[in-house]
C-alpha cells in the first residue's frame, strides 16, 4: 500500500499541556511517527513523501483569520513578557462570535478549543506537512488509486474550522474530504479514534455533500465532552449527514465492529464513492487513555470491513500514543483491509 | 460609613493560575483583606457581620446548575487520579450550548470561563459569604441606609449566570442589584474596575430594569478580551440598557472622570433610584495590571463624583490588587464619597 509522510512533521514537538488541573507531559510525541512508520511498513506499506499543493485546499476547510494566527502566533507570544515557552490558552469566550481581540493571548483563547493544543516553534511547519500527506493521499485516490495509508502526524480530527484542539491543527481527514468532494467525488469520513471527532463534525455539520460519521467512547465522561452525542444530526442542509455512534467505556471488539456495521452501512446509504478513514488507533485496550478495549485481532477485523464496503479508502492517522501495541495494531489494519480486499 | 465583611472569606486561597501559557502566582489573595480592611477604617468605616439571607437571593442570579458545580466540584476532583490541586479547566466548548457533561473535567470547562479562577476547598464558602455581604449591604440600602461598603473578596463582576471567571466566582454586584431590583427599586450598576464587568453585562444583557456602565481599559489587548467593547449594547428588552466605555490603555484622571461624567448621566437618564458601584481599585496607577493610570487624587474624584448624583450608593468591592496604593486608594474613594456628600 502506498503511504505518504514528510520528514518536517517530525517538527511539532510539544512538551506540555495542561490536564486535570495541571501542566503533563505531552503524549503527542515524535516519537509516534517511528513506531507508525514501522507499524506501515511490516504491513507491506511504500513510504513516499507529498507534493506541495499550496495554502488553496487546506484553506478551504479553514478561515484565513485562523490560518493567519495559527502561522504567526509563536512568534508573537516571544513578545509578552515572562510568558510560557508555548502558546496555551488562558481566556475563552462563551461563544466564538464574542468579538475577535487583537492580543496574541485572546486570540490563543478563541482559536485554541483547549490547553492540550500547545503551539511550538515547528508547530505550523509540522502541520502544515501533515496536511499536504493528507492531500496527496486524497490526490493519489482521485487519480485511480485504490487506497493509502497517510501518517498524518500531528493528527487533525478536533480542529474545527476556526480552533485547533485536542493535539490538532489541521484536520487532516477533513481537508482531503474536501479536495475528494471538490473533484467530483462523493466522500464518507469514517472516525474510528477512541474521541468523538468534533473537529470534523463541525466543518462539515452544515453540509449534505460529505458524510461524517464517528464511533468513539461516550462524551459523557470523556475528551472532547460537548459533542459526540447520538443527537447531533447536522443542521440545516447537513442535517441526518452526521451519525455519532458513542460507546460505553471498556466495549470490546464484538462491540466495536457492531458499531461499525452500523456506521458502514450509513456511509453505503450516502452512495459514497470514496472513504476516508480517520484512523486513530487509541481504541486499544492497551492505549493510555483507556477508552475502549479494542484488540488488535480487533483491528485486523476493523481494517477487513473498510475492504468488504468496496470503495477506495484512504487511511488518515489520527490518534493513538505509545504503548506497547500502537505499531502492531497499525500493521494488524492494514494487513487486515488488504487480505480481505 | 457602614461596611460589611464576613471573617469566612478569608476561606478562599488560591495558589495558582495559569497565565500566557504557564501557571503563575495568584494575584488575588487573602492578604487584599487586611489591606481593604485598614483602608475603609481609615476613611471612617464601621465593619459589621453579614445576616445569612440564604441561597434564594444568589440563585436570582445564578443557575442552580453552576450552584451545584461550584458547591460540589472541588470535592468530586479530588476523585481524578493525578490531578492537580485546584479545579482549573482545561477544555471549553465552542458555545455553551454545547451539550452538559457529566464528569468533573467537562463541567470545569464548562463552567469556568479560563483559567485564572481556581477552585480550592474554601472557595464556595468564601464566595457565598462575599455574597452574603453583598445582600446584606442591598437589604441596608432597602431600609433607608443613603450608603455601604462592601468586602466582597472574592470578588464577582466576571462571574456570569452560570459561569466563573477571572478570580470571581458569584457575582457580588449583580446579586445586590437583583436584591434592589426585586424589592421594586430601579438599580443602576457602574463599574469602575480597570477590567470589563463582563459577567454582569451577561447576567442583565437582556433585562430593561438594572442598567450595566462600565468604564475600562480596551478590551482589544486587555483581559476578558472578548467582551466590553462599545458596540455591545444589550439585547432584545435589554437594547440600550448596557452602556460601555473602554478607555485606552494608560488613561488618566482627566479621562476617567471624564467617561465617568458620561456614565453617569446615563445612570441618572436611566431614573435611577440607587445606584452599585462595582467599585474595582486596579484602574490604579500602582496596580500591578497596569491598565490605566488613575491616581489616589483621582479616585477621590471618583468618590466625590457618585456622592453628586444625589442617590443611595453601594460600594462593592471588585478588583485592585497588592501595591503601595491599595488601601490609601480606597480611603480616597470612599472619604471623597463622604466629603462631597
Amino acid at each position: 500500500m502506498k503511504a505518504i509522510f514528510d520528514a518536517r512533521q517530525w517538527h511539532h514537538d510539544p512538551k506540555h499541556f495542561m490536564a486535570n488541573g495541571k501542566a503533563q507531559p505531552n503524549p503527542e510525541q515524535p516519537k509516534r511517527i517511528e513506531v507508525l512508520q514501522n507499524g506501515a511498513l511490516a504491513a507491506g506499506c511504500t513510504f513516499s513523501e507529498p507534493q506541495d499543493a499550496g495554502l488553496g485546499p487546506i484553506a478551504a476547510v479553514h478561515t484565513a483569520e485562523y490560518l493567519t494566527f495559527l502561522k504567526n502566533i509563536y512568534r508573537r507570544w516571544q513578545y509578552i513578557k515572562d510568558a510560557g515557552e508555548e502558546v496555551i490558552p488562558n481566556i475563552h469566550p462563551a461563544n466564538r462570535s464574542d468579538s475577535y481581540p487583537k492580543s496574541a493571548t485572546g486570540q490563543s483563547g478563541y482559536h485554541q478549543a483547549d490547553t492540550a493544543c500547545p503551539i511550538a516553534e515547528g508547530t505550523w511547519e509540522a502541520s502544515y506537512w501533515s496536511a499536504q500527506s493528507a492531500i496527496s493521499g486524497a490526490d493519489y485516490l482521485r487519480e485511480g488509486g485504490q487506497s493509502a495509508y497517510v501518517l498524518a502526524r500531528p493528527p487533525g480530527h478536533h480542529a474545527f474550522a476556526d480552533m485547533a484542539g485536542g493535539f490538532c491543527f489541521l484536520n487532516n481527514s477533513g481537508i482531503a474530504a474536501q479536495r475528494l468532494a471538490a473533484a467530483g467525488l462523493r466522500p464518507a469520513i469514517v472516525d474510528v479514534d477512541v474521541h468523538h471527532g468534533n473537529g470534523t463534525q463541525g466543518i462539515f455539520y452544515n453540509r449534505d455533500d460529505v458524510l461524517t460519521v464517528s464511533l468513539h467512547a461516550d462524551p459523557e465522561r470523556f475528551y472532547p465532552f460537548f459533542w459526540g452525542h447520538a443527537q447531533e444530526r447536522g443542521e440545516g442542509a447537513g442535517l441526518g449527514y452526521n451519525l455519532n455512534l458513542p460507546l460505553a467505556r471498556g466495549t470490546d471488539d464484538a462491540g466495536f465492529l457492531k458499531s461499525l456495521d452500523v456506521a458502514l452501512e450509513r456511509v453505503t446509504l450516502f452512495g459514497a464513492d470514496v472513504v476516508v478513514v480517520a484512523l486513530g488507533l487509541d481504541a486499544s485496550i492497551d492505549d493510555p487513555f483507556q477508552g475502549l478495549a479494542v484488540t488488535k485481532e480487533g483491528f485486523s477485523r476493523i481494517g477487513a470491513a473498510f475492504a468488504n464496503l468496496g470503495l477506495p479508502v484512504l487511511f488518515v492517522q489520527e490518534g493513538g500514543y505509545l504503548s506497547d501495541s500502537l505499531g502492531e495494531n497499525l500493521t494488524r489494519c492494514l494487513t487486515g483491509y488488504q487480505t480481505a480486499t
